[in-house]
């Protein structure tokens, strides 16, 4: 590892780490050392605004004269609050470390930075901790309700990113106090637990969170046994339902550098949608129901290992051809496979416009379960299980709800600015779900629109991709507070117009087959 | 105490505690609590830079509601840094206070205000605990080169104001946390130790101390139990040997508004010295000597019970007449007697121009011990200790020296900017010295200029006057930064153009009679 820093030969001049050269102070100069320092950096960093704590005031005339006034500088901060965290003499630099964190309703990643050489050391998904009291964010907002709730889940939170920070911390040798930033991209009311905020004025009218701009916390405030300065970045939330997560997003695709007009959706129980550019964003958030995260009953899963992830049409056949994660038999089937199972039973006419079961295509695989028909997806000799893998009318109605409120918010969001969903440049997909859909599947089934896919853009973890740039880079943090003005919230009023919309969309792929040109049946 | 606070009949404007009605939030208004607080209060002082720590964030929620939104917000801080400390419901508002505290090297003065009523609760002075260390700057410094003797002096100095403010608060029937700031002023040593910053630098060429800005440091970091979220305004110093404690005298003679060019001096072991007006403003300081803090040997002391404090000449006679510190038999002399005490042997002709006792005059007052002529003050009958107590040759050469310096340094301070003294609109005398010194009499011994008497103003202890409006006023604290700026130091080069300034003074009063035509002998 680099141990020594010079001023000209030094880390990116947008990041978080400065060697400077102060003149030494003698009779005729003789500035204090930290005003030395501080109006320096201040110069350097074009801020007047950095603050440094009385701990490290204390250590400065030592590391001063002993590094002959030639130091490193570790900053971080955003607007009016940048704090200089760290001082070391440069020749004898020891390195530091950011580490991001997509703080999940169900998983947490963590990627660790090296701050200088400005690249990837590790990274490591979890469980969120929070999931053995509750799955959902409903559930633990409940959960918050009953005495010290919030103090649980809170403290599971932090209890569980300190695990995961001695981990990494271990297998690469490093002292967790040479961590000296962090950075926290989660939804609303992930980022309200993790801050021990009290969560209930956010799912009850009017909808209100505790906080939504963004926040600079002390590590050491929150407990996280980091560099004893550090500093965290909290991403601001836009709404209750539209959270840092996506500004990490935003961020992370450039949206608000783009000329050409793009869409970005996070499919989850929720789907959340940013449409703009340069100019202008709008966002909005509506509930997409269940079926699209594994959620619908029995059959469904997931992501994980025997999930069926793909499910195509055997060419010249009515035989579907299954794909499973890990290659493994097949033991559910996750949101992914549930789009392409419906665009197939859809194609091959097992399913009509209205998402209906069609008796005389399906032949012995549908069958009657308390009252109720189920397709028989995977036979029980090719199951995992020992088990036929069935899917029920209702899983495919409430798939065709999800998909239908999809359409419905895509369109309505494109329409409240006078577009067609036609003139969208790109159209980003996010999150894990993203990274798995089949864009020509979706499309079948009416749940996106009939774009050329070239169009489409499966982008990952944009959250913890966000949530990593900040930590290398002075710009991308300045940005977060541009982008969080930039955008303007639009409330999804369900209104008689918009269940005309979601009626329509209601059918495969749409009542307006002209919207669809590609999908032939 | 008044508990309800409203918007209109409210505290002062310029002070630290406002009072809002906001919105209530609603479907069409959902903007987040906290933001919803900081943008009306960054509105309402025209500040991006308010800070809130998470503790009082997570409290919001609750007290924004149960105050149907309607709250009373204390802040505090300068520059960029601004803090919201504290928010209660405006109709049941408990009183919050700021504790200004003139931090001496010797004597510690703490005074308790209200924010709200802007006035004085209760004001104490105690000893530094320091002294019983060591009870001079220099020696407090030596003092730290042993291990952990910083964090000793350090520990001494946050005992004492702990105790203090529990004896105050007590007293009040107040509790601690209703203290929501502190204000420091002090020598640039006394802040060092209290701050805990090493100060082997101050001492030492090219005399650095580890900080000069003014700082605003957490309570809770130094472990002073006021309101958790407290935070203590630190003086800036503007070097080594001129403090805290002057920029807080600077602000409260209002100087840097004024038209008049005025002249402030403190003087101590050391004098300091600023000259100026709105326009500019000069700063320089020298050692004094220790005689015009009592240190004369054996019949010199501090100024307390059984002081002479004040000498005059009976008319028609040559008797003197005393006056003590609280009427008791004399025991010693403190500074400002002793200034009365040359000036009235100079008078009656027993000191001669050179400041050598004049054995025809003393008569059988002059006696010789070891070698050393002493003049007999107060006979053995007339004082407190049974001895006579007498001021010796050596005593007195030691004034003369002290008095020389501070002469010298004065006519070098103005001449620097092409003034002479008599140009000056007014003669500050700063500090407890000041407030019992006779300006005649120093004029008599040509430790002063011979102004007019009425341009000298007594002004007592303006370290501990500044340090108070800035508890009370934004414009006041605003004002400290720009004082800071406005001042340039001078560095007071001992040279041949000195030296022979300070040989021209060390005559009674001067060897430029035409200096002091008020001086009649």
């Amino acid at each position: 590892m680099e141990k020594i820093l010079t001023e000209n030969n030094s880390p990116p001049i947008d990041g978080w780490v400065h060697v400077v050269q102060l003149s030494p102070p003698c009779l005729g100069d003789n500035m204090a050392d930290t005003d030395r320092l501080m109006t320096r950096l201040q110069e350097k960093l074009n801020t007047q605004s950095i603050h440094i704590h009385l701990s490290l005031i204390s250590t400065l005339p030592e590391i001063l004269r002993k590094s002959n006034f030639y130091v490193a500088c570790v900053v971080f901060g955003c607007l009016n609050e940048y704090h200089l965290i760290d001082v070391q003499p440069a020749n004898d630099f020891i390195p530091v470390y950011g580490l991001a964190i997509d703080l999940g309703t169900t998983r947490v990643v963590l990627r660790l930075l090296d701050m200088v050489q400005h690249k990837i050391v590790t990274e490591t998904t979890v469980e969120n901790p929070q999931s053995s009291i509750a799955p959902d964010v409903l559930a633990r907002i409940h959960y918050t309700d009953q005495t010290d709730g919030l103090k649980h889940l809170q403290g599971l939170i932090i209890d569980g990113i300190t695990k995961e920070i001695q981990k990494i911390c271990q297998s690469c040798s490093i002292s967790p106090n040479r961590i000296t930033c962090m950075s926290i991209a989660g939804n609303t009311c992930m980022t309200h637990l993790f801050l021990g905020l009290p969560p209930h004025t956010i799912i009850r009218e009017p909808y209100i969170p505790v906080v939504n701009k963004q926040l600079i916390v002390s590590a050491n405030d929150l407990k996280i046994p980091i560099h004893p300065n550090a500093r965290i970045f909290v991403f601001p939330n836009i709404g209750s339902y539209f959270g840092g997560d996506l500004i990490a997003g935003i961020l992370s695709l450039d949206m608000i550098h783009n000329e050409n007009i793009a869409i970005m959706v996070d499919v989850g129980t929720n789907a959340e949608v940013v449409l703009g550019n340069k100019d202008w964003m709008l966002a909005c958030a509506g509930a997409a129901g269940p079926a699209l995260e594994g959620g619908v009953s029995k059959i469904g899963m997931t992501a994980g290992p025997g999930a069926i992830e793909r499910i195509s049409l055997a060419p010249e056949s009515e035989e579907f051809i299954f794909q499973t994660i890990g290659n493994k038999k097949p033991i559910g089937i996750c949101g992914s496979g549930i789009i392409d199972l419906a665009a197939v039973l859809f194609q091959s006419g097992k399913l009509d416009i209205r998402g209906k079961l069609v008796p005389e295509k399906c032949n012995d695989r549908l069958n009657n379960h308390d009252g109720l028909m189920h397709y028989t997806v995977v036979s029980k000799d090719q199951s995992a299980t020992g088990e036929n893998l069935t899917i029920s009318q209702a899983d495919i109605d409430s798939l065709i709800r999800s998909k239908a409120a999809m359409y419905t918010i895509l369109t309505t969001i494109t329409q409240s600015v006078g577009m067609a969903l036609a003139d969208l440049s790109t159209f980003y997909v996010a999150g894990t779900f993203g990274a798995y859909i089949d864009p020509s599947a979706a499309i079948t089934i009416g749940m996106i629109p009939d774009l050329p896919l070239d169009r489409y853009r499966s982008v990952g973890n944009t959250s913890l991709e966000g949530a990593s740039r900040i930590l290398l880079s002075r710009n991308d943090i300045e940005s977060i507070p541009i982008i969080h003005k930039h955008i303007t919230y639009m409330e999804l009023n369900v209104n008689q117009e918009f269940m005309n919309r979601f009626s329509a969309a209601k059918f495969l792929p749409h009542t307006d087959r002209g919207l669809f040109p590609s999908v032939m049946c």
